[in-house]
This record gives structure tokens, C-alpha cells and sequence, in this order.
């Protein structure tokens, strides 16, 4: 069981960017064509829905699993499916590890340790189940440290929220404490602290453990970019979030390591961007593809800077 | 569609408690009389586990669902069943209401707006979803307001996690601001603000948005009863993570009004307690009456303090 910090960085050198793509699969945004073989009956639990969202899945994981190392799966919505869409997403999980990619499964989970290990067997642990997972951190070390321990035992990750990309996040990550350091960086101490433990560190000193970090604060990012210094940031909000490259850039170290930026609606709804619109003859898979292209060639230019 | 708070506060009036019955099954504690009908044979995923664990739950609801007016059941334990579990959670959430109990969805979700409206028609939206879920505040407003608008079209509530039971919740929770409140003080306000639209207000002065809030810190609990005036609090951590009666009797407002307290493995698992063994002989569920019957007269003494 190599340590998870270790696999995501050979993943990232071998496919020579930080790029995540994220899968956050809305039915009505599905391409036509996709939905066409999947005629929709009953609304929200049909079957036809769940096998159009694996369908676009399973098209989007070819398209881009030669280009990046790494895909987030956002279980949200798949949640909305019921039972069935749990299966779905499960399944598309283990399409994407066997076409290369490592995989996150965008989860947010985080309950009392009793409960968080519940949750940590049934999202974390075991073959099937993603390599990463996110947490919420707001229960503080004995909410996340089910999570750690599978981390430890099976060579997987989590990402704990910190600064989310939302605008009324700051309603809570940005307030001052008394030390005069925002609830956001004073939690991202603690994770930090949780990453410290020796078997979770990899070999290039960083942790099993990573972040969750948006450069919607860029002087917060900054600041815990110094805090966090054995977590790797899962960096949330590219393209239809509104963060440019350039300031996604606070979230890598000096030397380019450290971060992995994720872009979902950019990359995966390329046939509805007029950007992409002279490949959409070729296909859907074209467009996604060619939008995940230049969203790694955006961050090249800022990895180079 | 009846105001939450309304419902909730008239189910109370209805059977004299504020008692909620948490089911958290793990397979392992179930009564052996139950797992012996659904011999195991492949581990996490059997069918059979899922089917000893609903037929555990519906015996529950049996047993509890003339005494009190609420159960909370916890996702994370049928999440670990992957979908069949999801359908078997959700199946229980229907048995519960058709026994005449509201139903608490304990699935302490939250994401950014885009993923919470997801999460929301999944967890909330709809006849079969429960009548309220718990969800988390550490992405501010926007991560909430997908479920808060479900909840005023639906007649629907949450309870937005705010002071939780475990011990290393404080390290996050009872960090002090600038402003000389706590961490959980400050995230209260929001969640009272959040409370105060019309739209969610009941007509005893009580929103359909909730708090979860633990007698952990009592000075904290009192101070958070002040804070959160609209909001009914969720008490968790009654009976087997340690809050006593006299602790949880800081949750309530003066008049005895405005708390529901949780619990959990206290009643559930009675069958394996020590003060029902003579019970036993008549069976699991008889147990699991007599516990629930202690646990609101428990609490009937603190409410008539």
C-alpha cells in the first residue's frame, strides 16, 4: 500500500500536470445525444436517468483519462437517484481507476467517531471505493480520525475542507479569532497537525492528509499555503467557479508541487461553450476533451510562472 | 404543507416528550434472534446484513413509535451497504412515518450551493424523504440554503450541527473570536438568522431550521439557548455518549419547550443491557420498550424541573 501523497505525485509528474476533472453529472445538462438513448419515464428514481448519468460518466472518464492524473466524483449528485445512483457512482468510480485515474469521491462526510467510521467503511474503505475522499473538519480530530485510519491502513487520502470556494463561506472560514488568525487557518493548522503523523507522510513530505483550499481569499490561500505545508490542496472553483489560473496560483509551493486544481462544468459540458462549437460535429467527447486540454495548458502557464 | 416546527412541537404535545429514538444499526449489536433469520455470507455488501438490519429497524419502530414523537435514523450506518443499503435507509424512513413518527434523516450534509441543491432534492425534497435532516455550517449560507428552501416549500426542517457531542469538537467549536464569543456561538447566531425568514417561522415562535447542540459545554448550551431563540435544539449524546438528564435540561427553554433530545444506542441496543435481562426472555423489542419508556421518564423529570 504506497502512501497516497506519493501515488497522486507520480500520477501528477507522469501525466505532467496537477489537473483534476470533476464529474458533477446534472441531467439536464447532459448532451442530447447522450440522453436520447435513455428515454426518461418517471422522473428522479427512473433507471433511464441513472444509465444516461453513467453513459456521459463513462464518455467523459475516455475522454479525459489520458490527458490528467487524477478525477473527482461529486456523490451529491448521484445521491439524488437514490440507492441506484449510489451504485452509479460507485461504478463509475472503478471505470476511472481502470482507465488510469486515480480517483476522489467528493463525499464531505464527518460525523461523531462512531458514525465517521461508519462512514469511512462504507466511502473509504476497501478495493472498490474511491483512493480519496473529502471531509468536513467542523467536528474537529475524532470526526476525521476514522478517515485517517483507513488512510493508514489502505494507502488512501482525504482532503478536509478549509476555505471553500462559495462566497458565504466567509461568513464562517474568514471571521478572527482572539490569535487574530481566521477560523480557516486556524483549522488548517489542525489538519495540519493531523498530517503529521509519520505514517501518513509520504517521501516527498507530504501527507495522506490534504486540503481543500480556494484562492477565493488569495492573501487567506497564501497564508495557508505557510500553514499547511505537508498537505496537498485539492483547489476547488476553476472555470465555472470564477477562479482564474492566476489565482489558483497561491496554492502551489514555490517549486510548482502541492496542489491539484479541479475543474467540473468547464470541462465536462464543453458541447454547450459556442468556444467548442466546430468540434461538436465530431462529437461530445470531442469538445470535453479539447476543453480539458486547454484547461491544462492554463495551468502549465501558471505551474511555469 | 404545516410548518415544521409546528408539526414537530404538536407531535410533543401528542405523546408528552421531547424524546427521539436514533437508530444507528451495526450489524454486530443487532439481537442474535434477528441475525439469525438473515444468515451472512459475503460480508459488507450482503443482502443478507441489509435485510437483518431493516428487519431490526422495523422492530424498533414498533416498539418505540407509540412512546415518542420522533426518530432520528443515521445514514452513515446503511452507507456502508453501498445503494441496497441507501434504498434500505430510506425504506425505514417510509416504516417510521407510517407509524405515525416524524423522521429525522441524521446525514449532516453541506457542500457549495450548486452541490447542496443536489444533495437537497436527494436528502429532502419529496413525499418519501424524511420530514427534516441535520445538516453542516461550515460553508456558510450558501451551503445551507438549498435545504432551507425545501424546507419552506415542503413544510420541511433541518437542523444545522452547531455545539456537537464528541470531546474534540471543542478544538474547532469553542475557539474564541475577536469578539470574545465562541466559535459555536458565533455559527448559532447565523444559524438563528438563517431561522428567521418568515417563510420558516411556526406559530410558537419556533423555525422550521433547527440546531443541533450538545450539553457538552453546559455554560455553552445555555448561552446558545439565548443565541438561537427561533431554533428547536437536537440534543444529542444522551445515555451512551455520556449526557445525563440534568445536563440536557440546559437545552430547554423555561417553559419546557424547544429541545428534542437523542437516543441512540441507550434504547436500541437494550437487549444487550444488563437492566432489561429479565425482559429479555420476552423478547428483544420488550427491551427496547422498557429503555424507551425509562428514557422519557428521564427526561420528563428535567422537563418538569
Amino acid at each position: 500500500m504506497e502512501n497516497f501523497a506519493d501515488r497522486l505525485n507520480q500520477a501528477i509528474r507522469d501525466r505532467k500536470t496537477p489537473a483534476c476533472v470533476g464529474l458533477d453529472p446534472v441531467l439536464a445538462r447532459l448532451p442530447k445525444t447522450v440522453c436520447a438513448e435513455y428515454p426518461m419515464e418517471n422522473g428522479r428514481t427512473s433507471a433511464a436517468a441513472v444509465n444516461a448519468i453513467v453513459a456521459f460518466g463513462r464518455g467523459v472518464i475516455e475522454a479525459v483519462a489520458p490527458l490528467v492524473p487524477v478525477m473527482k466524483i461529486n456523490v451529491a449528485f448521484f445521491e439524488a437517484y437514490g440507492g441506484r445512483g449510489v451504485d452509479a457512482y460507485r461504478e463509475l468510480i472503478g471505470v476511472a481507476r481502470r482507465a488510469g485515474l486515480l480517483t476522489i469521491g467528493d463525499v464531505k462526510r464527518g460525523d461523531i467517531g462512531h458514525s465517521s467510521a461508519a462512514y469511512a467503511q462504507g466511502q473509504l474503505a476497501g478495493g472498490d471505493a474511491p483512493d480519496a475522499i473529502t471531509v468536513n473538519p467542523y467536528l474537529g480530530l475524532d470526526g476525521v480520525k476514522p478517515f485517517i485510519d483507513v488512510c493508514r491502513e489502505e494507502g488512501k487520502g482525504i482532503f478536509s475542507l478549509v476555505q471553500t470556494s462559495n462566497e458565504s463561506a466567509s461568513a464562517v472560514q474568514d471571521v478572527r479569532l482572539e490569535s487574530g488568525e481566521t477560523v480557516a487557518a486556524h483549522v488548517g493548522g489542525l489538519v495540519n497537525d493531523w498530517a503529521g503523523d509519520e505514517q501518513l507522510m509520504g517521501s516527498a513530505g507530504y501527507s495522506a492528509v490534504g486540503a481543500v483550499v480556494s484562492p477565493r481569499d488569495v492573501a487567506g490561500a497564501d497564508g495557508l499555503r505557510t500553514i499547511l505545508r505537508r498537505c496537498i490542496f485539492l483547489v476547488p472553483g476553476y472555470g465555472a467557479q470564477g477562479q482564474s489560473a492566476g489565482r489558483v496560483a497561491h496554492c502551489f509551493k514555490e517549486d510548482g508541487s502541492g496542489a491539484i486544481v479541479n475543474s467540473s462544468r468547464g470541462v465536462i459540458y464543453a458541447h454547450a461553450n459556442d468556444r467548442y462549437a466546430e468540434l461538436a460535429a465530431s462529437g461530445w467527447q470531442k469538445c470535453v476533451e479539447a476543453a480539458c486540454q486547454d484547461f491544462v495548458a492554463d495551468l502549465d502557464r501558471v505551474q511555469n510562472r
